[in-house]
Formats: structure tokens, sequence, C-alpha cells
């Protein structure tokens, strides 16, 4: 038996991340990016539909920047575009789009303002290769460009550098309307609601609720998370979730933010 | 121009992990399922080839689980099989293999068990609706027990009962060779480095060398991890990195295990 669904957000763009890195596959590094850009284009009203964390191998990276380039409004990579050899990321862009890597002029002069001090030897010049037709994304960390190619964008894995480059980008991203959130918990485990809440769903198809289970100082509960566009029906809905959980228990933390 | 790769490391199995659940995807939660798995897995010889984060839908969840699983020996998925309307992971498992959900005696006791106090209404009971054929995975956390159905492992999305349920299974994943790793990390940005190192690399087919630049204190660095299956391979090249980094800087970090 299918459970009653809430129906999608509406129509609106929407975005891939791919984490392109085989240090985040085995774990030794914990990717920090994601969350990060699922907020910032949820603020856009870009949601994130999907991410895909993928190791440095051109056959794996050329397939899915195919498939997701052709099934999402937005495509962001993060990974792979420095110096050294396992960078192998611009390359398989450029097989992906069928274009050649070329020493971008511009690219070049970042570098070149970026390495005054030091040597601008060939493995840093290989960051001002560019697969053709690319425009810039500035790095204002550490020199070496990010690059859109249609509507993928190819920015670095440090963190500060990807949210800087995020930042430069951001004005030229069209987004929807705005999606909110309102959050409320309680110590009640999820099976005490789920009838309640189901109904509530069911009579809400313009508001995605989520019910996200936790334990807090030995304590189990219930996270509830009402998403939408309207600020005055999700205002509604999550007055109904509190009159709800109020009728189990006094104990409630509206407007909860924890995980 | 493509740089010289590193070679796979040898064959053995390989795994991927499914992460469902939109409260990842909208940056509300960060996984940390992910990263922890990828530790595990790769102390059992099981590299983690690729992770996916999918919404709450059940056309992505189907199409995504038949994709990995005809693709990898392992498949695990995280999220979605509580109690709520929103945990659709199980009917989707169900659909993706082409057999029924149907309510599971054992899975049923171990409800019941479970909520020897509190009510086993209906919701509860729905997590004892399991696809056709499948094996439970007990949760010694909370009663609701995962399962595995062919080489697809269903487990709960919150990470103490995602562990404990792993803990499960893990006696029964066959695994390669351990594949180990060996860090050294210094103050020197990668493109001092990168021509030096791909020269390594290529001399080293058997090692998977990969390049990591980092920021600690305002100052920039890069942390440089071979990884493969024979230590003494492994420390044989470890030991050719680490000579030459003391061409550049005698500030190296010894089997640096930070980010």
């Amino acid at each position: 038996m299918q459970a009653p669904q809430a129906q999608p957000i509406p129509a609106c763009p929407s975005a891939c991340m791919i984490v392109i890195g085989n240090e985040i596959l085995s774990g030794r590094t914990q990717d920090k990016n994601l969350a990060w850009i699922a907020k910032e284009l949820g603020d856009l009203g870009i949601p994130l539909a999907q991410a895909c964390i993928i190791p440095d191998e051109p056959r794996i990276i050329i397939d899915t920047v195919n498939e997701m380039r052709s099934r999402f409004t937005y495509v962001f990579t993060s990974g792979g575009i420095g110096p050294t050899h396992d960078d192998i990321t611009t390359q398989c862009i450029a097989d992906a789009f069928g274009v050649a890597v070329e020493r971008n002029p511009q690219a070049q002069a970042m570098l070149e303002r970026q390495y005054r001090k030091g040597p601008l030897n060939a493995a840093r010049l290989k960051m001002a290769d560019i697969p053709a037709g690319a425009a810039l994304i500035a790095n204002p960390v550490s020199g070496a460009p990010g690059y859109r190619i249609e509507n993928v964008y190819v920015m670095a894995g440090v963190p500060g550098i990807f949210q800087a480059m995020f930042e430069n980008i951001k004005p030229e991203l069209k987004g929807g309307p705005k999606i909110r959130s309102r959050t409320i918990a309680a110590y009640i485990t999820e099976g005490t609601i789920a009838e309640e809440l189901s109904a509530i769903q069911a009579g809400a198809p313009d508001i995605a609720i989520g019910s996200y289970p936790f334990r807090r100082n030995n304590r189990l509960g219930t996270s509830l998370v009402a998403r939408g566009t309207d600020p005055s029906r999700l205002d509604a809905v999550y007055l109904q979730i509190k009159q709800m959980l109020l009728t189990f228990t006094s104990e409630i933390q509206e407007d909860d933010i924890a995980a």
C-alpha cells in the first residue's frame, strides 16, 4: 500500500550537485559543500533535487555530467580542478561537451597576478587550460578560476574557494519562488503521530511535510518540517501540526532549528 | 592533454551508498552516514565506489536502486523506513525488485517486543511490512528492522540506528584485500610539487596518490594520500613522497590524519 504523497513543490528551476573526489568516497574528508549549497540554492528558489558523489574516473565523470546536465536546470561540480595529476575534472568536462581544452588568456592573467612571487610553472599553468567556450568564475582566494559551460558550473572542492566562487555566480542564477520551511519538534516518537500527520499532509498538497526522528539527551523525539513557497499557507499548515502535537504533549519546541 | 592516471586499485568488491531523504537535499540535515560507512567499508576491503543523495520520490528511488544494484557488489540505502507518510523506501524497494510488500511475522514480533508499553498502532505496524523475500536486519536501538533483498541493504537514516544495523550485517559482507592509506602533509601549495608527484604516480601504478589542498591557521598546504592494498608497496611509495617533500621543506607532518 502506497502512503499518501505530498505533491511536489510547484514547478521551478532545479539543481544537481556533483561532488568529484576519491577523498570523499574513502571517508577521509567529510563533504561540507553539499549542505552549504543546498541552503543557498533553497534561498534562491532553486531546490537541490539530487546529488552524486563520484570517483576521479573519467568515464564516470563524463557520463554523470552528461546525464545530469540534461535533467536539471543547473549542475554544480566540486573538486578536481587543481594542478596535480589527480585533477582530471577539466578534461572530463571538455570531453562531456565534445570541446577541446585550451589555454585561456584571461585565466592565465589571473594566475600571473596570483603567482607574482612564486613560479608560474607548467603544473600551475594547467589551471589556465579551460574547455573552449567556457566563461570563467573568479577565485578570490587562490587565483585559479572555475568556469561555466552551458548550465554546468565547475568549481573547486576546498570549501572556502567553493563558497567564494558560488558568491560570484549567484547574480546570474534565476530562481523560482523562495522555498520556506518551518520546523517544530517534540519528544514524541513518529509512530504516535503518524496517522494524524498523514491526514494533515493529505489536506495540504501544496506543502511538503517531512518527519525526522532524533535522539537528544537520551530521549527520542521527532522534528516535523513543513516546506512550501506560500508563507501564509505554510503558517496555516504549521499551526495545524502544532495543534495536533499539543493533543499529545505540551512539551514542544517551536521553530526548532537543530538537526 | 590528459594527465597520467593512477591505475585503479586491484579488482575487489565495490559498494554504492544511496542516501534517501529530502532533509539532506534541503541542507537541513548534514549527512553523517556516508563518511562513516566509507571508512567501515574500506576496512573490509570493499571500496565505496559511488554515492547518490536522492529525494523522497518513488520513480527516482526505484530507478536509482535498480541502476546501482546492477553495477555494484553491494548497495546500502539510508532513510525512509519509518512509520510516517513520507517513509516510502520500502514500497519503492519492493517495486524495484517487482515483489509485494507483506506483513513479516518476525518483524512484527520485533515491534511487539519494542512496544510492550506503548501502543503498536497501524502506523507502527507499517514498519513490519517488508518486501517479500527480504532477510531482516535487527535494530537494537528502536526495534523496527532494516532488511536485505539480494545485494541491497535497506537501513534507517538516524546515524545511531544506521551504525547498529551495519554492525549486524558486517559478518556477511565479503571483502577483498583491505585498502590501506598513508597521509603526509606540508605547507606547500600543490603547484610546487605537482610535477614531481606526477612522476612518482607514474612509477607506482598499483598505488593511488591523491593530492588535497587545505588551509589551516591561514596557511595553505597540501595533504598527499597514498592508497593501496600491499603494505610494503604503500610504505615504499610513501617514503618516495616524503623524500620528495623534504627537497622543498623540512616542515612536514607525517601520518597526518586531519582532513
